[in-house]
């Protein structure tokens, strides 16, 4: 199910078309959810009624994954300033499914090198230590280890990362891992969580290729996209876990530079669509 | 010139042999720090001497450069735990050089795909943000600069990272970038230092092998290892800048498993001594 304008009909040929989903679809089908006249709607150029209609596809989306026609969303990328510059408050597709589905989720970055999951992501530094509750953390743990599980078919081991450089050395380097994320890892053993940690990220990310682990569970958002971004760029998966529907996206932007130009590349997309469907079969 | 036990003048042959430097050396010259018993120096089986006697080379070392006697330090791996065994307080070799030259230091890695050098190094995470101030961070942005110079032949080109996820996006993840980066940036500027920023870490890691920079500043450990390690691991070589004469080491440890076996590379502390010369001919 494409969710998207009116127009691309011509181009999803064999597809049937409507103006809402009222039950699982039979057949691949275009969601018409917007009319945008041709003027809005011309590659690279930006219009602030297509900022709009970002919003609106991934919403109806939402709603129709609600209403259990769907078993996975896969969102292509959007422009966060146009939709903002279209007056809708939008930090991120993430932010959007939490509150629509009212649950905690997580963020797993899934390249082919390494798996790195954030424990907190748009938060400043120095936000960031305070942040760090055990429970919370053992939550994090079980949802990445359940969320991991049906793509391995059997039960991951996770690396936990520490907070402070050489994983705070013993307290010598700050107290959050003794505090938190040493319990947390406790908490999630005692419920069934293969994990281990808390290590120094630079150490364990020097290792990535030789790592017994299937996934890293780094504990803010430049330690972990850091090593995801410069080992695996543009072929990592990004993937929501917590929610009731499994939700994926490629790890890259809008590119209007390269917007009908024909010359970029699918392959993130698709590998997005994939895991989709991988994660939703089971 | 090496700084080391009277034992290895049998595999040094051709070396001149002394207690102390008096002068600089007109030949290849072992300078007998230590006179370990044999069951003293038994490969991978680290002593109390031993761990001394890894500290008092080092420090013999800096003594000779101090007299004028030397044009580089290169330093080989040492075990902080031997050390701190013996009884001497070591938090790392470029701790000590800041302190026996009195010298603000600044740590580069450099790696065949990715040099980093680190505003703020080990430090919880929690004092990271307090700790960046412009004029601090403009003065590493000079010691970078004039640094590299020699090794690169022209004004290096530096990139600088922000410190909160999305270097702050315009104050809403933090204010550290407009109070101390971007001014560090326009000081440096004023300065003479080609250098352009704050950026997203995650966003410039992600172009490794395709970025206008020789060189990056992070504002902390895990921000710059992370990628440094992942992108360059036991390829990349330690140089401490700030000093009067350059320091190189290799990144690696002291790996007993590997002492006395054969097995382990030579490599990078060949690349360590060669970037040593290197720096050290200009």
């Amino acid at each position: 199910v494409v969710f998207g304008d009116a127009s691309l009909a011509k181009a999803l040929r064999g597809f049937e078309v409507t103006a809402a989903l009222g039950d699982r679809p039979a057949k691949p089908t275009l969601v018409a959810v917007s009319r945008l006249a041709a003027a809005q709607r011309k590659p690279g150029q930006p219009r602030r009624p297509g900022g709009r209609a970002q919003y609106d596809y991934f919403r109806a989306a939402i709603d129709a994954a609600r209403s259990g026609y769907l078993d996975a969303i896969c969102t292509a990328p959007v422009s966060k300033e146009q939709i903002s510059r279209a007056g809708v408050p939008f930090m991120g597709h993430t932010e959007v499914l939490a509150e629509a589905f009212g649950r905690e989720v997580l963020m797993l970055m899934d390249g082919p090198r390494v798996r790195v999951a954030l424990a907190t992501n748009h938060l400043r530094l120095a936000d960031v230590p305070g942040a760090l509750e055990a429970r919370k953390l053992a939550g994090q743990l079980r949802l990445l280890s359940d969320g991991l599980r049906p793509l391995l078919g059997r039960r991951p081991r996770i690396a936990v990362l520490g907070v402070n450089p050489h994983a705070g050395e013993g307290g010598l380097l700050g107290r959050e891992e003794i505090r938190a994320i040493q319990p947390a890892i406790r908490l999630a053993r005692r419920a069934g969580v293969n994990c281990e940690g808390p290590f120094a990220a630079d150490g364990l990310f020097a290792r990535v290729g030789r790592l017994p682990y299937d996934a890293v569970l780094a504990m803010y958002h430049d330690q972990g996209l850091v090593a995801a971004k410069a080992l695996d760029f543009a072929r990592t998966v990004n993937v929501t876990l917590g929610l009731p529907i499994p939700r994926t996206s490629p790890d890259h932007g809008v590119a209007y530079d390269l917007a009908g130009t024909g010359r970029a590349s699918v392959e993130p997309l698709a590998a997005a669509l994939l895991e989709a469907a991988a994660l939703a079969r089971h």
